[in-house]
């Protein structure tokens, strides 16, 4: 049904596959800091949740991007709050603020009424990533039609979603949450089991409808004390990973987990069974790879404030990122798997110019990388 | 002229001394969550500053902890921005705001006019220091004057101080400052070298004054990309603990070095001289100490969000954060050291009972660690 893809070097990279260069995108690359996003986002009502829940503007500003930069990947446009939503907790969008739920879960009655939504009732996402993998859809040089590049799914992993569930909102100090944690555990593990089983259901049917690789976003696993991160962001993860339906049409879907400030238990998360760790830019990309790159591939790791320097300290950072992770050939000749990425969402300040810089930056000093020596 | 320690566990932790108990003091141990501490800030016209600034009100809310629950160390009151301000770039706190700068560093005239300020315009922080000194002098049962416990002194590291010197004020993204090191790394320097100096005098200064121990709060190193980190906080870290006096009064006067989110670089922050290295709640106490346990003492490390659980499960976590350090006696016969602490300064909203049942585990369970097995 799908034709072959025209660049599939991203998924070639995340299953530690020899590729020509690195690969690369950006978390939040469909975002405010393009102006012809913010101009979708007007003819939506200038709504967020408006552009995320219309499949036409979601596929829009999916592509937006891609047209722009020659990036390796493309991801669905959504938001992670999407599934507490579907539960009936009431998401919105303030003006300028960010998101809200209109009935959190603190109580032992509100942690009871919760239940794996109707995936029908994410229908929208769902159709916006069918749409999207179509709308990549183009003919090559010899007029065959082909996929510009893979579309990633995703989702906030079981602990983050239940960060902003019970907080309600965006917190400082995640004090809400874990109250919750400390006081009552029985009552945060079934949230967490609740969510598992519904991001579980969540991304096999982004998969379903055309997802070609999937992303698990652990935000805010990193703000848990050690110990608690394992046992109630990781085992969650973990069953979530291990439930995901890893081959469509004869193509393994690799799986990426990424924990906003997990260096600590970087061994521990590359062992859950994703395919792809993400690193943020606090974490040795060469030393990270000692550890685990014969077990996943490695996607990260630039701070995206180094997209507000001049051009030549942006290409400079680049291939610092580059040089750390090293040349993906190993000396027995296999390969280990490097997808260049930021180590957080692109800032909606950045000035577009910059990202061109980059991508050139990636894309040539990675061909360099593995040239002959 | 001082009096002899009547509780002296604290230094011999810091020192990897034998101890009896594990000591314990909490970061922000004098603040909001007592109510006598609001009382003594109403009385300085409810203001952080007022209260910084009068030193019989600085004294008096140093004590206030103390006099409640049997803590092992008291911290000088003060604020991490009195050095930045010394150097006239106007500090402010507005009402329910933090603190925010009215000249901040943004550029190469506003950076070539910083200069290591006049000590003298910190006065009012050394008479504290000596002033809590004195006050923490009282008579033993045996009618000797003694000190109740130590006093430690405190700064900023340069890197946390530019942050606030750069951006003006608290940050969500570090985008000025990032830009700013990115952009100009020359400038970026030319700061750090001047906060260093600065540090440097004041620490120097307040050991004078009697701090008998000294932490240099790296409150953002966190934030920094590996490398940028190494170059940008640490380097600076170590200038500091270069140049500080060790010895006062014949007495070993310990540095405390605490970067907040530094578990990725804790073999490089156990270098830099200090004898002892805070950590965070992210980190495994246990791993720590086998990397860096025989090089340095370690503090920390329960999430403060702990004290808003019940008392058993406080006594419970206060216990695993112990266990994870384990017994400090070597089987070789020496000490490694461990200070109780939290991983980040105590809420304003913790229910002060909790401190009183977290004090009680951390010195039962902590005695019953070393009793023979």
């Amino acid at each position: 049904m799908w034709p072959p893809l025209q660049n599939d070097c991203f998924l070639r990279a995340c299953l530690r596959q020899p590729t020509e260069y690195t690969p690369l995108w950006l978390m939040r690359q469909a975002g405010r800091y393009l102006p012809e996003y913010k101009a979708t986002r007007v003819k939506a009502g200038n709504s967020f949740m408006g552009l995320a829940t219309n499949v036409e503007y979601a596929t829009e500003v999916t592509l937006q991007p891609l047209d722009r930069f020659p990036l390796d990947a493309a991801i669905l446009f959504s938001d992670i709050l999407t599934v507490p939503d579907a539960m009936g907790l009431g998401l919105s969008f303030g003006a300028g603020e960010g998101p809200r739920f209109a009935r959190p879960v603190r109580d032992e009655a509100a942690v009871a009424q919760l239940a794996v939504p109707d995936m029908d009732k994410l229908r929208y996402v769902f159709d916006a990533v069918t749409s999207i993998r179509r709308a990549l859809i183009t003919t090559d040089g010899e007029g065959r039609r082909v996929g510009r590049v893979p579309l990633i799914g995703f989702s906030g992993s079981p602990w983050t979603l239940a960060c902003y569930m019970v907080e309600g909102a965006g917190s400082d100090d995640y004090r809400l949450v874990k109250t919750l944690l400390y006081s009552r555990p029985d009552l945060m593990h079934r949230i967490l089991a609740v969510n598992a089983a519904a991001v579980t259901a969540y991304l096999n049917t982004q998969i379903e409808a055309g997802a070609q690789a999937v992303m698990i976003f652990d935000s805010w696993g990193g703000v848990l004390a050690d110990g608690a991160f394992q046992r109630f962001s990781l085992d969650y993860t973990r069953r979530v990973v291990q439930g995901l339906q890893r081959e469509k049409d004869g193509q393994r879907v690799p799986c990426i987990v990424f924990t906003k400030g997990g260096g600590p238990w970087l061994d521990e998360i590359a062992s859950v069974g994703a395919d792809v760790v993400g690193l943020d830019w606090t974490v040795n990309l060469g030393r990270a790879r000692q550890l685990v790159g014969d077990r996943v591939a490695l996607q990260g790791n630039l701070d995206p404030n180094v997209l507000f320097a001049p051009d030549e300290a942006v290409a400079r950072e680049a291939v610092a990122v580059l040089d750390s992770f090293g040349r993906p050939q190993r000396p027995d000749g296999g390969w280990d798997g490097h997808v260049f990425n930021l180590g957080h969402g692109i800032s909606q300040h950045t000035p577009p110019e910059r990202v061109a810089t980059l991508v050139e930056a990636v894309h040539s000093h990675s061909r360099a990388l593995r040239s002959p020596v």
